[in-house]
């Protein structure tokens, strides 16, 4: 049996190991903290930006793959040129890592996306402003997520700090506020054979920049498959392995546009866990493992998804189990053993039934309760 | 967060892990040797038949539950004695380490089970036979499993080796051999606050004495109710802690018979993983730490389970995963990381759907594609 290496100790990695542990294969997790989401896999702790840490990490298993996507694209290729399996390679990668590089492939590709546009100075960005605005995104190209590197702005002086820094972020991005009416999620997993496999297309419900509620598949049908295609053209275009996640805009005329990309598990596919005959977890290793795709179709009507945010810094949300159980039987739990912090992703609840609207009431109604004050 | 320790490091205590990473709590398992199939989640490797061991494993965790029925009920009283929480309780777990002591008390009760007799010389099992025969079956009362200490006999010659040996068995307990058209099991939950639940009975599919396949839920539903109720009649009346599954007899009739109890979660419910809303490890993992019991319910149709027992010493059935994945996307892979040999329960499949016999036929040839040589 094999094993597979995952950098970062989160709850990606930690919700690889029931999948691992069905199919029999060894996870080995390289986390950056003792007392990570993914403890019970840990065989190493230390620093993923330090090539000989990776080297030696690298030599205990037979594939890498990750929880996060900020090891350095130069770490990578060097380990690459070693003989490591690493799985996305750090030629796909970089599109989720840098969000310039990410446009510039999908314009490419001829795949639908908001304008954009590299910006160096203060005039590019006003001249974006003038041609797309009255209000337009700026993006810092790495390091950004769940709402963070993100502005909303209708000047440039609102990302003067950014400009004034432009040494260290290289450029900036610029898109379009994209008017959409709901946002949604293509996941798809590919293996290094190139058999690519897509879930149904799901809506996902953001709140604050973070994802809130994931509802699959998507409830209305109109949308086709256009969210299947654009993931397959993009998967297979920069020869993604593993699973990735497309973030998207929809918009009122049915039409979908490119957001973010994720080349990993990720939260808009939790609900494949319960709802899936494939979790993303368990395609995820069968993906860099380069093994066969399982069946991505639902088990039966819908999933829903509700993440658990922290509320303080006491409430775990352990101590609600005996309310929130005995009330609502039928909601799977998923906590990730994280300290309580506000805000913090450390957990989430999956429904599984007929009627989307229902699951998400009864959903809401459940996290109202695990957020009680203790 | 709490920790359950689970004493034994086989499947069971494995497939409890995926349970407790979602649930956010710690498993730890005292296994009787390196190299297990729970080995992830092994913290101590020794000798259950020790109370200093079982001692110090005790102080580890919260509440101690098991992955088989083996630890002397002596130990268990005394760590009971001392302040540990021991989920089954002794009282209720002999029931299920001793089938003399639970005939008696199902007699007791007035649950239906075949005619029994407890034998202490062979003058008694001659008027057994005589009176129940031509054959009646023989067993040890304490330490069999998967046809192991049982017989089925028509001359008290054929367990003169037992009969012989008394003094190591105590008793022999034999039983009418009963005429059934098929075997079931019903899979219950139960927590020390009082609160069971059941799931749907499923039928049963033996080979040589060793469950080859279960049908979740049981496909007549002429059956009613009549396993929910001996199920709960047995653990209110035993004061059952976790799972419990009681096998039954199904005779022509309709009617049920208990065959045996096992005082943990039991091969008869591995297709809870898929197909219910709360599987049987969650559910032992909530109910030893008395918390609410989750939905049981299926997830929608059929789920059918097929075991996948060691055909020789060398095939793993890894080797079978690219085409056997490639075949059968839809199938669910579980394997247990056991080393090759034959008879040996090594892993299972679980296949869902609206038509049981479909399924059934499907995962017998993904399975005879695993048991291929390699």
């Amino acid at each position: 049996m094999q094993t597979v290496g995952v950098i970062g100790g989160g709850q990606l990695a930690r919700m690889m190991q029931p999948a691992a542990i069905a199919l029999g294969i060894n996870l080995a997790v390289f986390a950056e903290a003792e007392g990570s989401s993914a403890h019970n896999a840990v065989t190493k702790v230390g620093d993923y930006t330090d090539l000989s840490q990776l080297r030696e990490f690298a030599k205990s298993v037979d594939v890498i793959t990750f929880d996060h996507e900020h090891v350095p694209t130069e770490l990578l290729r060097q380990l690459e040129s070693e003989g490591v399996r690493v799985r996305p390679g750090p030629d796909a990668l970089i599109h989720a890592q840098n969000k310039l590089v990410m446009r510039s492939r999908l314009a490419e590709l001829g795949l639908p996306q908001p304008h954009w546009a590299e910006i160096t100075s203060s005039e590019d960005l006003e001249a974006f402003i003038s041609k797309h605005g009255p209000e337009v995104v700026v993006k810092t190209p790495i390091g950004g997520y769940d709402g963070k590197g993100v502005r909303v702005i209708s000047s440039s002086l609102e990302v003067s700090d950014w400009l004034e820094n432009l040494a260290s972020y290289g450029s900036l991005l610029a898109e379009q506020k994209v008017p959409f009416i709901s946002e949604a999620a293509q996941l798809i997993a590919r293996r290094p054979s190139g058999e690519a496999k897509t879930w149904p297309l799901v809506q996902t419900i953001q709140s604050g920049g973070v994802c809130s509620e994931v509802v699959a598949p998507y409830p209305t049908a109109s949308l086709g498959n256009q969210g299947s295609e654009i993931a397959q053209s993009i998967a297979n275009g920069l020869g993604v392995t593993g699973v990735m996640a497309v973030e998207m805009f929809v918009l009122e005329d049915g039409s979908l546009l490119v957001n973010e990309l994720a080349m990993r598990p990720h939260n808009s596919g939790h609900f494949s866990i319960e709802g899936s005959h494939t979790s993303q977890f368990e395609q995820h290793l069968r993906a860099v493992l380069d093994l066969p795709m399982g069946d991505t179709g639902m088990r039966g009507g819908f999933a829903v998804m509700l993440n658990l945010l922290g509320v303080d810094d006491v409430n775990n949300f352990y101590e609600h189990y005996p309310l929130v159980m005995a009330e609502f039987p039928s909601v799977s739990f998923h906590l990730y053993q994280k300290a309580a912090r506000s805000g913090r992703k450390m957990g989430h609840l999956t429904l599984l039934g007929s009627d989307f609207r229902e699951l998400l009431e009864t959903g809401r109604r459940a996290r109202s309760m695990i957020y009680r004050e203790v």
